[in-house]
């Protein structure tokens, strides 16, 4: 089975957007077997893609479509569809109620606009849009089904899930392929690339091959590990041993091999220990704590946060002593761990965490340069205080600074 | 001149890597003003690559494709074109004997794959590549020109900047495209788009007709605004009233017309006026504060951030009495009001916000359900709140919690 994917909207052939939702699909696709063959994206403008609907249909299996969905007259797909295929659009009174009640439990009028998206060009089956008042459309046409998701990725992306179990899956070929992710934080691409390449160049000839890519960004680096099967338990066979050596060669730098962030990880550990966490923060300005709390139940084991750009906040909230500062600066390891500490005590919670630095663009100084950053660990049983230098800008250091904390309480928490 | 662009790659596939050169190379054509209508990628398929150019030539002006200029049999993009506009391909003894010396060069023996880089369809013009073996390729065809580039980036970027400069800025017409964007929040899409659409339909007309698009993210609106124009002075003419009637129609809502976020604004808005910030987050965990901080220079007026998720830290912090979180519950408008009064009191700050809800997936209740969140912004002047209920999962529910709450703040500073 084969499938192509079209983007659908003028602002994604800016220099400013790229259509990141055809990676979505092509990844759900790739897990039932079926490949991507060509990609496009097209604007806001019913001939342009009513052509590229004719010539796409017949040629390939699926063509996914994302975008133009919406009520505003920039939005074109449904006629388009409507025009490529010759049919009638009809309009369906039950999206029209059911767009109308979205709107009034929101205490809002439906505009008269929102009407468009009832159309559905005849013979459409409707996909429910649990996010959103756009609903999606299933056609089929001779050998190719045509599937409209909106543009927005989270109301695609449930939508697309419920395609590929409900509809797509039974359809698809014998085998799939079978993808395994390991997250590794805390050495350079090149360490992780050197130590890994000469592991997995033998699999490529096993019977199920096992290929690997290596994707790095700041600080966190993801080996990607594919296999073709005819299923899971195939797969598990080639991916299980290929998985455990690289661990095994990667050690403590690897966060997760099930696809896990560094932040679900140190919230697991934090749970199975029933232990708390409390932060402090400074330069990465709230996002460590962001974070943490992005992870749902991270309520359990997050008391409390405090990001203290004063002086006066880190004396009075974390009653770090405002000698301390004056000596070592607010930027140093002594002013860290007792950051560290403070929120520890006041919060009573098992684990502190400190963060203190200089984000930039500006504050940096020949000893202290732009992406100094102390971070310190507290625990019952003592604590960890480090200095890092981090490079970029001011959103590269926060970031980095802050995935390279969460790394520190994870090894904290492993260690014991 | 329009144009579209074709990136050819099979990685360009995978669900792991997205064609970035296309935003670079649309807006090097932008800035002569060429328009792209479309940008598609294949695979390294020489049957599919065919087709795909054998339909673009004659309905574009220009074709840009990048990639498979490689000397292996993937690199399949010369006998594409080959095929797709019948010529036949002769080998370039020139090229050949440059690429010869480029290993001759550095010490090495040029293997033989690479004598396919050699290979140029007749009639085509050889495009010199300073930073690699493979040359691109100019061909003209009707009224149609094809260019072929390489696909890295660093060997891409330079060719082009030759071509837009020595080959099609002659060719193109003597304008180019000017852009503005106005954001907009606290209004949903579709009430944007009904008070903007028969104002903008208007300015089609004009001898520089300006085009708007309407991008809608969480909470967030953008409208982009282009016009092309043979100067950005005339342009200017066309766009200036333009920005000004949007920006009039939908008064306070326009968050910025020059690019500025959200964040940013209120950030200049309180350096404006000489006024600190203290900020006490709940459910947003963190990303309220982190995203005023992403602001260079943020540290003279933010002055600190409590992240309250225990009762214990709303009230040892922001002294908010416990009678009042057991009367109302910790989210609900009083909360609300007393953590942004008690974080503005402890900091001394100018202005204080207190954001609680429930972010979810869990703690809902049938009174308070996920996405209730109870927001307060306080001044010396006093204190507005405002209960919201979010749709969606937990990251969106924080992220337009956060939004909502800067906007609040932004309200509340420009109202005095």
């Amino acid at each position: 089975m084969n499938a192509c994917i079209v983007a659908i909207g003028t602002e994604l052939l800016t220099p400013f957007r790229v259509d990141t939702n055809s990676l979505v699909i092509t990844e759900r696709l790739n897990s039932i077997g079926c490949s991507v063959t060509a990609k496009t994206v097209v604007g806001d403008d019913v001939e342009a893609l009513g052509r590229l609907l004719a010539g796409a249909i017949g040629s390939v299996d699926v063509i996914v479509c994302t975008g133009g969905l919406g009520p505003t007259e920039d939005d074109v797909t449904r006629e388009a569809v409507a025009r490529a295929l010759n049919l009638p659009l009809d309009v369906d009174q039950a999206i029209e109620e059911r767009i109308r009640a979205r709107f009034t439990a929101r205490g809002l009028r439906m505009a008269s606009i929102n009407r468009r998206q009832a159309l559905v060009p005849r013979g459409a089956e409707v996909l429910e849009n649990p996010n959103g008042t756009a609903p999606g459309l299933w056609l089929e046409h001779g050998q190719t089904v045509l599937v409209l998701l909106p543009g927005p990725p989270r109301e695609m992306t449930p939508m697309l899930e419920a395609v590929i179990r409900d509809r797509l899956s039974s359809r698809a070929a014998r085998t799939a392929l079978f993808r395994r992710v390991i997250k590794v934080t805390g050495r350079p691409e090149s360490d992780v690339d050197e130590r890994t390449q000469p592991i997995y160049a033998r699999w490529r000839s096993q019977p199920v091959p096992v290929h690997t890519t290596i994707l790095a960004s700041l600080g966190q680096i993801e080996l990607h590990l594919t296999a073709e099967a005819s299923s899971r338990a195939e797969a598990d066979r080639a991916l299980d041993p290929a998985v455990a050596e690289l661990h095994e060669a990667l050690g403590l730098s690897v966060v997760s091999v099930d696809g896990r962030t560094i932040e679900a990880v140190v919230g697991d550990l934090l749970r199975a220990a029933r232990r708390t966490i409390a932060i402090a923060e400074s330069c990465t300005g709230g996002l460590l704590t962001s974070r943490l709390t992005d992870v749902p139940g991270s309520s359990s084991y997050v008391d409390r946060a405090a990001v203290c750009y004063s002086n006066q906040s880190k004396v009075q909230w974390l009653a770090v002593p405002e000698a301390l500062i004056a000596a070592h600066g607010a930027v140093s390891e002594p002013v860290a761990r007792a950051m560290a500490e403070g929120v520890r005590a006041s919060a009573r919670a098992s684990v502190g965490v400190g963060v203190t630095g200089i984000a930039g663009p500006d504050g940096g100084t020949p000893d202290k340069p732009v992406g100094t950053v102390a971070i310190a660990v507290a625990t019952e049983t003592g604590s960890r205080t480090h200095t890092f230098r981090f490079l970029g800008g001011r959103e590269h250091v926060k970031d980095q600074a802050a995935t390279t904390a969460l790394n520190m309480v994870r090894l904290m928490l492993l260690r014991g």
